[in-house]
């Protein structure tokens, strides 16, 4: 039963109205929702973009499932606590927190109840002014992060660590491959770097590359100038291949990972960013007893123990620019363009 | 340096001459050849087919590598210690023996170097009448098997408990599903079964359907008769899916697999049976958090632990049928014909 | 907020008056408590005993906590769910349900705050004619099981199943010491045969033994008759010694254990029945390379893995003698006679 | 069969003559042995000292066996090698290399025949000018070691390897503890510093706590000054307590470590230094979930691992003092003192 309503604002978020496409994303105000049982109210103040926010908006994300149209956008916020619900003991007012992607899922294996509680997939996202989220769906936020450093963790960070740290058991002194520059990848790298991993980093641009290198990569293929990349890892590799593999590419480049990759390596695959399906020659997988594992986000448990790691080492994620909630769609617009390294950002208060 | 040789029988043995093809396996006899250090001289009474002898046969195994002809064909044989080299104590003669797959494969992780050690693929097989081991490349047979029955274990059996037991982790009250009804399905639907797994069976072919219900199989799908088998599985685990799924048709039902197999499951991929690229989503893979494991066969500690699971419920392989050593080239067409359920084995002496 | 109160009846309770000890407990009557969100009433049906119980009666529980007198007793409670909280989805009325031991580890890891959720230790336990559970405290019985039978699964069950299965990681045809047979020795026995491992157990009874031997042991060990168990089961296992041990005797027997487990095996480690400090040489977890495992109990996740076997294989528990619920002293007595085999359960209504 | 003797020079090593103590060591001159096939013939250049070393010298090790004397002491050294038997492949001569301290654990499990096949323990340690090897039981040094570095390596941190690394999983962000600053503690510091955990260190002397924070400690406690160091561990980690402790005081301090580790943290219990039974109330194991796991060196397999991450991290061990060749037995004497930090080297040529 619901809490009478403090609030007197009235809450501003973005809906996707009607259609799918950046452009059809509208501010739209409400009246502050009531507070349950167990609930918290959150004054967002940040939130970050995920390749899987663009192919939401754009009507393209999981087309086994009815998107709908309506939903709040982004899955990644951060903000202050500002209104407890009846029972809640997790948090008090003026906490500093950050949202669950998956909202249920708290500890141990996923499964289909809590794989529905993805935010901005089903439910409303976190691009709004404030938002009520039960209290077991929030995290405190590392002491020595801003909010808009904060929100680009739900998603990407703990998607990297549980691929390498929590499912992966990188050790030091082995060797990990990262596709791109994306947030995925630059966490990756990051939390490879404090396991005492070697990186090697795959891109495009040099520049890219070039930035790859200062947060630490120790080798640093351009694929495009390399369009051989494989072959070049097995070489820096001494002929072994790597160790891990964050795959970002989905079919298109699973067949030259399949080559990288070392006898019984992990890759974890991650990238909707292609999306579609490829042709792929399974036999590699067996013959090399590879373990392609798939990533989808990952629990509170494994949260918490990023959000120790981050701590300890007070590591700051890289954020490329950050907007304001005025110009959410440009935001977009420009994760559209992939001229990015890091997160995205947008500030909302 | 070698022991003076006491075998006065020549050996004989199948050879593939000039060319690839069923038709190109002949006899040959030769001089038996000197047993150096660690070495045993193994008198061979049985080996078992898999379906990658057909393919190393046809020339179609491993087209990335020159497969060469003229080697001894077959993995998988067993026999008797007739005499040893200098420096053993791992065997004494007149010990009953099975050779590993991969000769050096003791222990621990695979790597470039012990996978390079598998019988029959740039080594000579088992498809002769004496063999010199490595001590270290052969196990003791379970004391209840007769030649023929040891001589099915090294690869299918293997294969099937590294997927289910070793790296599968397979508990009581799981289910398995298994693909066909050839050798590593039925291994893996005996070994699902003293694990307490539920064990659901898809084949072509009622009558082996009912002969896999005779082993065990708690259900059966005839996958002519339902093509979209996977939503059988769905409905028979009440749309959770299955735990573990052991894959043997490669790109072409790992679609299907993708969709039968639960949040969180494991699917082991052995089939080499297609072989072929194809076209695969990768994305369910990601989305249900799917574990792809390639598995090739498994080491000497993993065949350990399976005799010893093999002797204490006096498991018998099932064989379909057993060829003499002169009609060889029969056991492989019948192999061709797909018409067996279990393993195919020939008898040597 | 609470509901309001739909139920008519009082509910009675026992509940340990003033002093500890099996004499102190009385029987209490009360009105009914209110429930609130997510809560969920439960018409309780039967309860059963774990030493643990017997040691909060008599106050020797935990001596580092302050016990409290006046909780309800027992931890292992089964009923049927009569009135729902708001809020609630996991049940409906009629459903068929058991209390975790700990009401909040639903999954994962054990934290502080979860460890704090034990009933009959901080909290009122089950030995009431109705009481109020938060939903995500309750697990489905399985459908074969009557009340009785579901009430022993909550603390004996789990824990053997955590034990063996979810952190031992049990293999077929590796060898389980048991060591007497009381509930979780019984259920240890139960789930290491369908899981297809061979079983010793050692008891100071043969009468207990023969009945072992019925349900499945392999190899009995009489340990009055061979104070030197030790050595015998070194005899049975060829001199490798066991894969496992559930080890009930603490500092008394972990001694014999270290002697009676192989190079790497898992003692588990679960017997508060001697509860007291004891001479243990170290030496030998160190130079067997032993992982001693402390057990307490597990998660909702762990019980419903063993529940899907248990259902799978219909199997059912031991109950030894069950109690009407006027009888419950005699319940207490009954267990510190030590002469039961497996569990010994209340029935309540 | 032995391979003609190239080795003009005749070998110099310590033998322990007659009886147990320091004292009896003495240097005995004896013809080179032959090398058989596999073998490999080794320069000694250098040797470590563990506390095992010293127990094996008194006459304290392993009360259980009756152990020989006139054995060479030390299990750990590195050297060159000068000579190949017939059939090696491994190694060529001039190649840099540690001796294993299991000659045949090479990977996998350990097991009873690997168990019986550590240097110094039944058969001739290093402490010797020339030895010969399996080829198998070698390992090459990182590039960047001297053969005093390298010599450091095959118990100590392997041993901290296991502990902490392979078995042990540990991820960065979590907390370590160690005890002391012998050479496996040290090891330990550095392998949880590239992982990127928090360090505690405890020990007697602030010195000694000041040199361990240079090697990156983050936290010092003097147990002298604070006996009851586990209350202030508690308070360094909020009252959770530590993820992981590497425990080598045995019996007398396990009691403590289990008040410092957290639920459901792994104590690696490697200390033969008190080597004494000790009253031990095994109770918080159990109510802590706690791991304590036994960790005896370990495997090549393990070795390459750690070699891995010893070379990428350019990692230096921690060498204390350096002795020659002819003053060993001060070494003895100087480990007997307990004023080293690191580890204590004979430089043998």
């Amino acid at each position: 039963m619901a809490q009478a309503v403090k609030l007197a604002q009235n809450v501003q978020a973005y809906r996707l109205v009607e259609k799918f496409g950046i452009d059809h994303l509208v501010v739209s105000e409400s009246k502050p929702e009531p507070i349950g049982h167990g609930q918290v109210r959150v004054k967002m103040h940040a939130a970050s973009l995920n390749y899987r926010d663009l192919m939401i908006v754009r009507g393209e994300y999981n087309p086994n499932l009815r998107q709908p149209t309506g939903l709040v956008p982004l899955s990644d916020g951060a903000g202050e606590v500002v209104e407890l619900g009846e029972g809640v003991t997790r948090f008090k007012v003026g906490d500093r927190v950050a949202g669950l992607f998956f909202q249920s899922w708290l500890a141990g294996e996923c499964d289909e109840q809590k794989s529905k509680s993805a935010l901005a997939g089903s439910i409303d996202g976190v691009l709004t002014t404030y938002k009520v989220f039960h209290e077991d769906g929030l995290i405190s936020l590392p002491a020595h992060l801003s909010y808009e450093e904060g929100a680009t963790l739900p998603c990407a960070a703990v998607t990297a660590w549980n691929a390498l740290i929590f499912s992966g058991g990188l050790r030091a002194g082995e060797t990990v491959l990262t596709q791109g520059t994306g947030g995925v990848s630059i966490f990756a790298l990051q939390f490879s770097k404090i396991t005492g991993a070697r990186v090697i980093v795959i891109s495009s641009s040099d520049e890219k590359l070039a930035r790859a290198e200062k947060l630490g990569a120790n080798d640093l293929i351009n694929y495009k100038k390399n369009p051989n990349w494989e072959i070049k890892v097995k070489e820096l590799t001494r002929g072994r291949g790597v160790d891990h593999i964050v795959e970002l590419g989905g079919a298109s480049t699973l067949t030259k990972s399949l080559q990288a990759i070392r006898l019984g390596g992990q890759i974890s695959l991650i990238g909707v960013l292609s999306g579609k399906s490829g042709e792929i020659n399974p036999v590699p997988i067996l013959m090399k007893n590879v373990c392609v594992q798939g990533i989808y986000v990952g629990s509170r448990e494994m949260f918490e123990g990023m959000n120790a790691a981050i701590s300890l080492h007070k590591l700051h994620p890289v954020i490329d620019r950050v907007f304001p909630f005025a110009e959410a769609k440009q935001a977009f617009s420009y994760m559209e363009s992939s001229s990015h390294l890091g997160k995205i950002v947008i500030k909302i208060a």
